[in-house]
């Protein structure tokens, strides 16, 4: 886990504030959840892998003793979603879009890009079974990467449906579809025979893996219509993969009128591992990097916390993935790195400390962000601080001033010095960093 | 722990926006550190009280089993900072200001205002012994109050070597000086007698916890100069007391040209439970309600993490207590509660749905919040879901306005309805919502 210094932090910030802009331009409203959750509602809602990535936090008192653990951190914000739309049943309103921007916690193998604290950036759309939903999730998040600037990004997209409809028609027994899945979604780390491989190893039969597999494999540049229409002869007449196939139809259709209309790419080799999906699934990925989020529909998972199902839908964007991507391709603009201060207000001896002090209060009350140098130090030195610190201007206040009823005030970019009347300095210096900022 | 439902969490964006902008106004700059830190990092920092409450989580893989633990939940944001300059040492400036705002987690029971999960908002300033430090930490603390509209507050200051030498003074021996200003620190929780009977327990003799007490017993209206003459007599020649106060006229003199001035009050019985704190200590209370937030110099934590000693001195502010009493008071100025979109697009039939999205996305690359109704009911349904959401305008294009390029724009708040040319609409929305938000 890693702490985030000011210059990452301001990166980061940047990254969100578009996010939650754009997600507020589609009517998502914030939701947040505690960093804990009891370990009943995460257990056995991410499979059995995802079991054991849970971190799990000790009993209290003196259960600490016998090592049970009744409480859990936050795994995606998936889960907790689910959980507060059923306890809040009769509080929320009939669609509940909501946005979520928090970290959430795995014991993983951390790798580049990878981490075990991470945030995770998540709409959706609870309450409606409206394709419309899917082409929204999808549509936001394409505007959040246009906005940061990629320009390299593809809307993976299949349907849970379809995919057993395959398994089905390659004679995958039901029992074993969703372990077949998990397999399948790993298809970009371990290639085709590593899947051929790991199916068998699960209960397929050498055969229906293979064919299973041929069915799934991507399709390289072939056209939307065309991995449709491949689609539709594999499935036949399999009646909940072509109503899947149908919404798919739907998607892609409805989709164009949006931004995500020209980089929603069918492919049937897209899985998701995770087990709560039950309609449409997409990933997003960048050119050569891979994914940057993914999501889709899971009607069920709210009906695990409640009774009734509550139809859902939604999109995870990875936050992390993103800055290490836009920190290597300098896609930050020059005004995030922005420094600590705007002024640094100098202290030209012991006895004009509180001078100093009423100086950054006049300057403070004004929107600057001003450092008051502590200490009675050698002019040099100060400026030589405020240097290393890259803040561009600093204000002299030493006998001649004091008398004058003025400020010196050196530019740290050209080294000039301006002496501005004390009642007019706070405004001087805003016009300077406001046509610097433009 | 709670969930934040939207208004919720707008309501406490509208104060960490505030708390924030005060800060980087002071030049501090955010850090951010994980929410899980090594258990040993923490432990040991907090007093045994604060051992206890720490959330402990369980070692991962076969070690599950043997119930023990190896990291902990952070449990404040200064044992991190500490931990963080040690390791940061060559990175960071020579006088690091940081804020951080995140959660912390303690295993207490809750209570009004206090709960297991919550979030400070701490300023720190390392790298000086200047007293200029304790006056601007208390300075932007007084201006966050004062921005969020509080009026009645006041900073209670002390200073922990002149709280040693009272106990000196009044005969607690030096090795229980610790502990003894554990049970002074619950004056305000089981008064005078509670903690003479808490010294005594502790195992200074009934004399001296007698003699302790009179000496710290707030000393009601007297200002702050009076204050500062009866400590000086009892403290008499006590070399590091008279140093600490020393530092205290010193800080209440500088704070004069500071929005701190007129709150800080000497209070001879403020002691502080952690026990990291060296020099002055602060806490900030609102009149019949109690702490906000406190803090004060501890220039040895640091030191528990590296070699050599660096100073440091820093605020907290607790932001659930802000929000609790803000909320009693109606403090939230209106646009914080405000709906969770500008316009509600309804859909015509479920041809209209393409069209539908195309009018969205026009609203919100123009900056409009718009929430696209997902399905083709009927209109009356899809208006009296805008109504109960507070949405003020909604978008209707039936076959009429399709035909002649325009979108009947309905006004929720008058009922109106405002056939607006299709390439115009944004605009006129902008327009009107900017005017109501004014």
């Amino acid at each position: 886990m890693r702490d985030f210094l000011p210059e990452d932090v301001r990166r980061r910030a940047y990254v969100l504030d578009v996010v939650t802009d754009v997600y507020e331009r589609y009517g998502f409203e914030p939701l947040e959840t505690p960093a804990v959750e009891n370990i009943e509602t995460l257990l056995g809602k991410y499979g059995d892998e995802g079991n054991r990535l849970i971190f799990k936090i000790l009993k209290r008192g003196e259960h600490e003793q016998t090592g049970q653990a009744d409480l859990a951190l936050r795994y995606d914000l998936t889960v907790p979603l689910a959980r507060v739309v059923a306890e809040y049943r009769g509080t929320l309103p009939k669609f509940f879009k909501r946005y979520q921007i928090q970290p959430v916690w795995r014991a993983d193998r951390p790798a580049r890009g990878r981490f075990r604290e991470f945030y995770q950036c998540d709409v959706d759309a609870i309450g409606s079974t409206s394709p419309v939903v899917e082409v929204e999730v999808c549509a936001a998040v394409s505007d959040v990467l246009e906005r940061l600037g990629f320009g390299d990004f593809t809307i993976r997209l299949n349907h849970r449906e379809v995919l057993r409809g395959l398994l089905d028609g390659a004679g995958v027994p039901e029992t074993l579809h969703d372990t077949a899945l998990v397999a399948i979604d790993k298809l970009d780390k371990i290639g085709a025979s590593g899947v051929v491989e790991e199916l068998v190893a699960r209960g397929v039969g050498p055969g229906a893996a293979r064919q299973a597999l041929e069915a799934f494999t991507a399709t390289g540049d072939a056209s939307n219509e065309a991995v449709l229409a491949r689609l539709s002869t594999q499935i036949g007449s399999h009646a909940s993969a072509t109503d899947g196939l149908h919404t798919l139809r739907a998607i892609l259709q409805l989709s164009q009128a949006t931004s995500a209309g020209p980089l929603l790419r069918l492919d049937p080799s897209l899985a998701r591992g995770l087990s709560y999906y039950t309609g449409a699934i997409f990933e997003v990925a960048v050119d050569g990097i891979g994914s940057l989020g993914g999501g889709g529909r899971y009607d069920n998972l709210v009906g695990m916390f409640s009774s009734g199902s509550v139809p859902a839908c939604g999109f995870s964007l990875g936050l992390e993935r993103i800055l290490v991507v836009m920190s290597e391709r300098g896609m930050f603009p020059a005004s995030v790195t922005r420094s600590s201060a705007d002024v640094l207000a100098t202290v030209w001896n012991a006895d004009a400390l509180t001078d100093t002090l009423a100086l950054a209060r006049l300057l403070r009350a004004a929107g600057l962000r001003v450092e008051v140098y502590p200490d009675a130090d050698k002019i040099g030195k100060q400026m030589k601080y405020a240097s290393s610190r890259g803040v561009r201007f600093a204000t002299i206040v030493g006998d001649d001033e004091q008398a004058a009823g003025t400020v010196m005030v050196k530019d740290l970019t050209t080294g000039g010095q301006t002496p501005v009347p004390r009642g007019e300095v706070a405004a001087w210096l805003s016009r300077r960093l406001q046509s610097q900022s433009a």
